[in-house]
């Protein structure tokens, strides 16, 4: 759990301290599905609660542990829902994957083998890398007979796993043989959420699910670079001037999201449109303690308890 | 790790200790993949110790964590290798977790889910209980567009996960579901190891794997039925009239099979012809210490260190 745990009462938005939090704060970090979207529909009041951050000078950032697509994709899906977004006000982890690499000097001589899918071979691609699997291995089987064996690439130098709606026993043996007999191969996770949002109707395994799966075949444990890990924080502080009090990261997830922005030291909104209720908020087993809470990003606007 | 670990240090097989083990025990219990045979081959000298042993009056018993065979197929490929052994005398976690829900009263009107193999299947079959999945749902896909949805079975009251090749998201999110959703779903596991031996050459992807999975995405822990849990050994006490301590363990992981005999108070006798090297054995990272420990099976009839 974070090390920044919040003793005081998390409080209820309401039109006095969203005020003060717009007022206060120069930066708002959003996660996006369950917070900006649900699937490929948008959340009641989004497009006008940007637009008053933006008329009021703040800085937008999105940050997604969805790896399934790009930056560019980012945007594409942005604009395509009538939102204008630049690809760099967007941090996916698929980007974040790859600038770990970038910023621990991985040589672009060596191969990535990937379990996820597009958005993480054109981040790859991108940031001057060369991945393998992904997508291309699809479709590939490991039926074993005796002596038939599969044949690993020994120059694959990091293994990055995300989430893979085409997980299948040759991407798990493929990168667990890397893992596992390359030395010093790096084991990277693009995050480990339990489940992840593809539709409206129905929560599906999240990268945790593949993550895990790899885990559990190379006995290894793996780097983390999306949330709750602090690695995309770097990036943004690099970014802007001021410091991480002057942002506040809005997000539907306590483990990740909220987990996020206080092991960062920003301040917090924990908002109901997703994947955490009220009463998952106020169970005694929950310890993560988000500063603001709220039905949905638009009551910045109008808030609900206002 | 185990509550009954050894303080004594594991003896080398000689020719005196392999004739006192034989006097002193009634039963030999054998692992099978990297003891009994490596992938489709025998281990060297096999076929006359298992004879030597039977002569002399022992009962022996196959003890093996790789659910993709039913008892019966592991007869038959017992049979194939030139060794006779009935299907009474084979313990495979397919078997034990068609066991598990027999004895815990599992309502046969309720179905089974299965991310597995075609032994799971059948010993669910033969135990008198439906299963869904497994080989059936080799070649789903789950590519999800908005608002379509997987729609999971209300009756399913257990999801048993073993070794799978054909592992899949569709399988993945049908299980999740299941364990999710559906009130009381059990959720079992045939066992935990991290790689399976279905060739000689290479080590592949284990039920540990294709478990871990499951645990990633439901964020549930299952119920082991395989070695190293204490499970199987109910049905062998049953079976036999004398105890454990006349009983010794003969398997190839420390993790696994030893742990297993040891935590049901057998003798154990750790080879080296599977997964362990005597430097494993060694390593000061392993509390797991056999009684004894040797090349091969074979070497119970001329001990290497005779």
């Amino acid at each position: 759990m974070s090390s920044v745990e919040r003793t005081s009462e998390p409080q209820l938005l309401s039109t006095g301290n969203a005020r003060d939090l717009i007022d206060s704060v120069e930066a708002f970090l959003f996660d996006c599905d369950g917070v900006i979207w649900k699937g490929d529909k948008l959340v009641d009041g989004v497009v006008d609660t940007l637009e008053m951050l933006r008329s009021k000078g703040k800085k937008l950032v999105f940050v997604t542990n969805n790896s399934s697509k790009s930056r560019r994709q980012y945007a594409k899906k942005f604009y395509s829902l009538g939102i204008s977004v630049s690809e760099d006000e967007i941090f996916s982890s698929s980007f974040a994957a790859a600038m770990f690499l970038k910023v621990n000097n991985f040589s672009p001589e060596k191969k990535v083998y990937v379990i996820g899918e597009a958005g993480i071979m054109e981040e790859l691609q991108l940031a001057g890398f060369t991945g393998l699997g992904g997508p291309e291995d699809a479709k590939k089987t490991a039926d074993l007979y005796l002596d038939c064996a599969i044949e690993h690439d020994k120059s694959v130098g990091a293994v990055v796993v995300g989430i893979d709606r085409h997980i299948n026993y040759y991407k798990l043996q493929y990168a667990t043989l890397c893992i596992r007999e390359n030395p010093g191969c790096l084991f990277i996770a693009t995050n480990r959420d339990a489940v992840g949002h593809f539709t409206e109707s129905q929560e599906t395994p999240g990268a945790g699910c593949m993550v895990a799966a790899v885990c559990g075949s190379s006995e290894k444990e793996p780097i983390l670079v999306g949330k709750p890990s602090t690695f995309m924080m770097d990036f943004l502080l690099k970014k802007f001037e001021f410091g991480c009090s002057k942002m506040c990261m809005v997000g539907d997830r306590l483990d990740t999201d909220i987990l996020f922005g206080q092991s960062t030291g920003c301040k917090t909104l924990l908002v109901f449109s997703g994947v955490t209720t009220q009463s998952n908020l106020e169970d005694p087993s929950n310890h993560i303690q988000p500063d603001y809470y709220t039905a949905k990003v638009s009551d910045l606007l109008e808030p609900s308890g206002s």
